[in-house]
């Protein structure tokens, strides 16, 4: 599977797209790397598409020209899945941001793949409706389906995998096909749109989606809660799930996180370990709600219990949360994000989670971490200044022993970042040679020049 | 893409299965068909697999020789799914019927693909848990899988696709797979899991699942409404959505479905379209959910509301509603079901029955109608005498009216019957050539043979 860049290809590609496609420096830096410590590496060119039909061209030429191809929206990921490590063309996708239709009666909407998180909502806010993916960080909504993003908010509503109904995709080929179509649910054939949500550009390229949504809840409220241990806090929220209690959001906050976040946000939360709650209703179903979580998490050693339904501080307190990343960066001197994503039944997470913090206090590791608690996922939140190799393959020793653990406890490597360039590896051991021997054989029957995203989920090793 | 059946493959089955292995008349007889009208054909030998090694064998003895194998659980498809039209191998995993683990603090369980819909409700309720996918017949868990089956309590717990985590497989040429792990969720790579499900046994076969679980509701309610027409009906069911209102369940029926299902289950529900809702939850909460969902449904139309927590009468009440298709067969001699279960955007579902029901009066063909009302499926419960090709003929050109009707308001031919043998060129029309295409390249990818259900969900010519 070699893939050679080509002059003749960017040549081809100005020809036909003119000045959407450029070579300049600064435009191919910023294509050259996400938010994460990976190797940044220059693209060949970047070219803007503003319509499906200029992702069908690129793709033409580059298809021809055996020139990689690599999907960009905002650049937010975190396993340098954006990052073109093999050259070729940057295909920029933020410029393809309308938002294309809005059904209230159907709870759906279709946009392009440019369009991002917060510009949704702001757009649907109007309509009095929401799209409740949230990953923290302002992605587009192309590159959380590429990644299989999810977020606070999956305890409640589910992750992409779950809140996508169809996607336009082009093909390496240039071919544009749809995956189904707009009903709420279809038994019609293969499930197109679930090969492509998460399959990080290596496949085509996204260039609509069609998206569930929901009407804004009546009531949004708030509360913190805090516990003396993390296994506490995590056999409370089990319990609150296993009673089918309505939670939105429920976070996991270490001590270290919370002061982390004091420092960052300046807010003055307690720097014990801390759960963060949203709770979406009517008024009196969140009552309902609130009420029973509160005595079920009182029961396991919760305390402090405060709540808000004020939308300024709410935003504030989730704000706050969201940054907990650049809180941690901003502690770093050169410091960039070497995000750990580790996803493992909930019965098993406080093992989990205290089993990491020994080991990072053994390999005294300034780690905070965070926690999609409801789903079993939580991040390593660690820093590393990517220019200084020790740093970083000591934190990777960590980073294995991490995901080992998680494996061994029947999780994944990753819940919600993808495998990027970080992971190929454990991939397989995860999911070991057959199951990845399966993709790579998908791969080559739908990118048989293998243009897309090369180097990226599964190993070189699998196309020989 | 040739197959050729072989006794000498037979043979070698027998000698490394023994008994396992039948040819005998009756058993064969009992796998050429499933509840549908389509055509029996008798496979060559059935094989009883008792474990994921059986599978195995089975598998690669049937490659090596290019034998057809298709996997069979209870035999209640619709669409002829489990039909060995080409003869081969009818592969019997109703024998494969234990419940393996599970988990409360989790809320999975860890299964044999013959383990049937209400046994594993029966074993579960003594974890105080259940699995809520119904689709009416006593389907076996790996047929659900297979086809992407959902049915009535879709609106509030998702299908078969949102509640598989993960999948063990075995691969045309035996090797053992397994699709994911069993963290709640994760980004590892392509999502091999949603490969499988509605893939009706054309990649592989699934010999093991682990399913999402929830705790049994404090409170089940279940409600009955009158409308005068389909339209104000559907019309509530979408405010009733919009608003977030926890139901469970809300089914349409025709006055001719409720007239079928009076004679047939002796109940006396009144001859006008009816919806049937349930409620889950706690005591207060189902209590808010009833008074908000009737309070919406009288002011489009609803009329009569009663409500019944009493459980023997809300199981008649079920059973009579899943009973409806047999009623419907019930009124003719012969008569064999051919369901139609095309599912359009919920916008569009009062034009698409009221359309459909005007075609039925016009063409005077006999035809309840049940539907799935907040996912916008619906079912025209047709009967047909297999027997009598004229009237065959007649119903397809119905049905192909009606898929024509629903596809050309973004609707599917299939909400959850799968494509079968019957909707092969539906698919098309429904999803173009390029998609269905990728799906051959993926088929001709994983199965190179060709052994795998062939003859299914995409047609031959695909293969040239």
């Amino acid at each position: 599977m070699t893939v050679i860049a080509h002059s003749s290809a960017v040549d081809e590609l100005k020809l036909a797209l003119g000045d959407k496609v450029s070579v300049n420096d600064t435009i191919r830096e910023h294509h050259s790397k996400d938010e994460s410590f990976h190797t940044p590496t220059m693209p060949d060119a970047v070219v803007f598409a503003t319509c499906t039909s200029d992702v069908a061209t690129t793709l033409k030429i580059c298809n021809k020209h055996r020139v990689p191809v690599v999907p960009f929206g905002a650049g937010t990921s975190l396993e340098g899945n954006c990052n073109p490590i093999r050259g070729g063309v940057s295909l920029d996708l933020s410029q393809m941001d309308k938002v294309l239709r809005v059904s209230g009666e159907d709870l759906d909407c279709t946009l392009q793949p440019g369009v991002r998180r917060k510009q949704l909502n702001d757009f649907l806010s109007s309509y009095g409706l929401f799209f409740p993916v949230d990953p923290g960080a302002d992605a587009t909504l192309g590159g959380m389906a590429s990644t299989g993003a999810s977020g606070t908010t999956t305890v409640k509503y589910g992750a992409m995998k779950q809140l996508v109904l169809s996607l336009t995709v082009v093909t390496p080929n240039g071919d544009v096909i749809t995956t189904s179509r707009r009903a709420r649910k279809t038994s019609a054939g293969y499930d197109l749109t679930h090969l492509f949500i998460g399959s990080e550009g290596t496949l085509g390229v996204i260039t609509e989606l069609t998206l569930r949504l929901f009407g804004v809840p009546e009531v949004i409220a708030a509360a913190t809660m805090q516990f003396p241990t993390v296994r506490e806090a995590v056999d409370g929220v089990i319990e609150v799930i296993q009673f089918g209690i309505g939670v939105a959001r429920i976070e996991l906050l270490d001590s270290d996180a919370v002061m982390a976040v004091n420092k960052y946000s300046q807010t003055s939360l307690p720097e014990k370990t801390l759960l963060l709650l949203e709770f979406h209703g009517s008024s009196d179903s969140t009552a309902i709600d609130i009420a029973a979580t509160r005595e079920v998490l009182e029961r396991h050693g919760g305390e402090g219990f405060v709540q808000t339904s004020d939308e300024a501080e709410r935003r504030k307190l989730w704000q706050a949360r969201h940054d907990t990343a650049l809180a941690c960066r901003a502690l770093k001197r050169n410091g960039r994000i070497f995000a750990t994503d580790v996803c493992v039944p909930i019965s098993r997470l406080s093992d989990c989670i205290e089993q990491t913090q020994h080991d990072l206090a053994e390999s005294k590791i300034f780690g905070p971490i965070i926690g999609h608690v409801g789903d079993g996922n939580f991040h390593v939140v660690l820093t590393a200044d990517p220019d200084d190799n020790a740093e970083v393959e000591y934190l990777e020793a960590f980073h294995t022993r991490l995901v080992e653990r998680a494996l061994s406890m029947e999780g994944t490597c990753t819940g919600e970042h993808g495998i990027g360039v970080g992971k190929i590896d454990y991939l397989v051991n995860e999911l070991g040679h057959g199951a990845v021997g399966m993709m790579a054989s998908i791969k080559t029957a739908l990118d048989p020049n293998g243009i897309m995203n090369p180097g990226k989920i599964i190993a070189d090793s699998f196309y020989v």
